[in-house]
């Protein structure tokens, strides 16, 4: 059996183990400030495979010395992080950091759910819950690849640092966290799900928060007021336009070539009014604003600060009641890798060993922490998962299981070849 | 001294007695459910004139078997009703009711108010506080006339019915609970704050509460998922060409021509989406429906019902998610009397004899219990009070004294020819 037959067999044997394993992670609702469950499984089970094992609640006076850190809370009590490390056998072995974030987004309508979002049930090679597709199933095949690496006895030459991180879905103080604790490698894979495909350049995002002024009145003489709902559509409508002026230049773009919007700017939240019979007297407006590879969080604000200014010369009314931003929550930086990336190389060519065919190289849809790996850590990150990339968010969320072992197949052997075998224990 | 003189007199000489009255009366937070302190002020001040006075809590399983009845809560105890009657010498005499309601809105912010809303302070010719224009002060210059035609020895042919009703701001339940009990007259007089003004039509209103569906998905990705946001976007737009619809036959009514949205359908709230990169799967639209004089509570659900069930052909995705509507709130019917009415060429004379110049009419801009009275209870309405109507609802709502002191000396003058006078002690 040459190495990758190997690798397949010893993954298939314990197959229903890690079902079962990525059940109990599943059923445990990771949503920010309640990722506690999850982490002591993942903990405990780093330490069961022999990994020297680090769990630590994220510091607030540390992060927020970082320009990276968006604070979302001042404490991190009942949130740690877990990292553990496979050391290498030598100094001069390539190091690898496995990133994935532990948690996971409201479920939503449960009632909408076909599966319980927290239930982990199978269906026909699929395995249903809130987290399955992101990133839980693709954190397990991270796992499945190292364990595996382990139980054949392969000693590498490189560091493999696991790194189970709290709160990327809000903000990314988990995997900044672990950058400041000294966690560093000359490469990073994150397997967010790209459904296989490889992603070497990702989109950094923002939150946004827009306040929109208007003027109250009864509603019965609504014209004697002026309606924040109202002035909310005409912000409405110029991110939309904003969103396909940034778009158009990724047009062109081979990595964004079958994607209809590569940074997109999702509205994601519409709230204004107090009183059904009153004028609506404040509206805000949260999205999530895309960040172009290659661009800074700094320039991608600035578009948005001067679409917001721009918004006088449309309507009076902004002259004196101009529409504010805030930004928080998520302020992931954009994320990558040079295209001549020897990592890159590797993936593609285990890909193709595994699959029997080209991998599909493109640019990630949504922000992840290879932006502050890449960033704020200056570690080449790529994207490469099994998730299905529409799932995510979504009700009936799911991963593929065929998809989570195959990934977890190649990302066995390219860790493999990129820290390179020190010696097997036979 | 002719009979106006007198009244003039008689009114000028308690001025000061009836300013301390509504200062008692405002200092009573007479929010729903908390009416018991001023209706009892009410009930005393009655029976101290003569009258004969009804203190009933209403019956909420009467209530209930009316259409007209739009339930807030299940039951009134601590919520009297208050009327009293001045019955008149003849059986063939006509009637009178002089219709008030005693709630308020809630304050909003007290640290907005320059004059405490419960403080009934008086600053140049002013008496501030929640409820003085909307409608306290209405309700004292209804009883300073119904007081001072009994001051003079007048003795009527017909009855004076005063009430003082609960619950008109959030239902009509006072109003329809006195229906219900047989207070019954030829015409009803409603001193909401018409600015002097009188209203032979008042439009009716519904509150409604929309639901718009989308489909979830990552902001990412959003052109996976459809924004509830966007769909209720095109829902907004409808409503306001319905309201363009609605309102194009009433802008040649006389009652109407200052008023550039007659019947307004007011869009008090938006609130959609829970995530800020999540696509929306859900908005509701909440609002304020303007119902025209002459038109039932049903034709104009109809109308709006149709409405949004023609969204399928502006845009096919309501085929299958459709807009959905309830009913709930303020649901009341329009108001008013013929143009024709004669009490209504009482009014605008006795107008034009206290203030030497011409009334004006026009059609009111809010329901009022009047569509109670006029449609539940077959009475003809009119609205006619002191209140400046841009105050009502708002911070530091006051009432000017002035204008309270003529409209009773009016509605004096107007009680006494309406239900003619039998005799006079002297």
């Amino acid at each position: 059996m040459d190495l990758q037959q190997k690798i397949h067999s010893k993954i298939a044997e314990r197959r229903d183990e890690y079902i079962d394993f990525l059940k109990q992670i599943v059923k445990e609702p990771s949503t920010t400030g309640n990722e506690l469950g999850a982490q002591t499984l993942m903990a405990d089970r780093l330490k069961q495979s022999g990994l020297d094992v680090d769990v630590w609640i994220p510091d607030y006076d540390e992060l927020v010395k970082s320009k990276f850190f968006n604070p979302l809370r001042d404490n991190y009590e009942g949130s740690p992080n877990v990292v553990g490390v496979l050391k290498g056998a030598s100094n001069e072995g390539r190091s690898v950091i496995l990133n994935g974030h532990i948690d996971v987004v409201p479920s939503g309508e449960e009632s909408k759910w076909t599966h319980h979002p927290y239930s982990g049930e199978v269906v026909d090679g699929k395995l249903y819950g809130r987290g399955t597709t992101d990133m839980k199933g693709g954190n397990i095949s991270t796992l499945i690849a190292l364990e595996t690496v382990m139980a054949l006895g392969i000693e590498l030459k490189g560091d493999v640092i696991y790194e189970s991180v709290i709160e990327e879905e809000t903000g990314g103080a988990g995997t900044l966290a672990a950058i400041q604790r000294g966690y560093k490698a000359d490469v990073a894979i994150i397997p967010e799900p790209s459904e296989m495909r490889i992603f070497p350049k990702q989109q950094g995002s923002l939150w946004f928060e827009i306040e929109v002024t208007g003027l109250s009145a009864h509603g019965g003489t609504r014209y004697e007021g002026v309606s924040a709902l109202e002035k909310g559509w005409i912000v409405f409508n110029e991110i939309m336009k904003l969103e396909e002026k940034r778009n158009a230049p990724l047009r062109n773009d081979p990595l964004y070539k079958d994607n209809p919007i590569p940074i997109p700017i999702n509205i994601g939240q519409f709230n204004g009014g107090y009183f059904p019979s009153s004028v609506a007297e404040k509206a805000k407006i949260q999205g999530r604003y895309g960040v172009a590879p290659g661009e800074t969080i700094e320039e991608a604000k600035e578009q948005f600060v001067n679409m917001l200014e721009n918004l006088k010369t449309i309507d009076d009314w902004f002259e004196k009641h101009p529409a504010t931003v805030k930004w928080g929550g998520i302020h992931l930086p954009p994320g990558g890798c040079e295209l001549d990336h020897p990592m890159l190389e590797i993936l593609k060519e285990k890909y193709a060993d595994v699959e029997k065919k080209e991998a599909v190289l493109a640019g990630s849809t949504w922000g992840t922490d290879g932006g502050l790996l890449t960033q704020a850590g200056g570690i080449p990150s790529i994207v490469f998962g099994p998730g299905t990339t529409s799932m995510a968010h979504f009700t009936d969320e799911y991963v593929e299981l065929d998809k989570l072992f195959k990934t977890a197949e190649i990302i066995a052997l390219a860790i493999i070849e990129w820290c390179e075998i020190n010696s097997i224990k036979k």
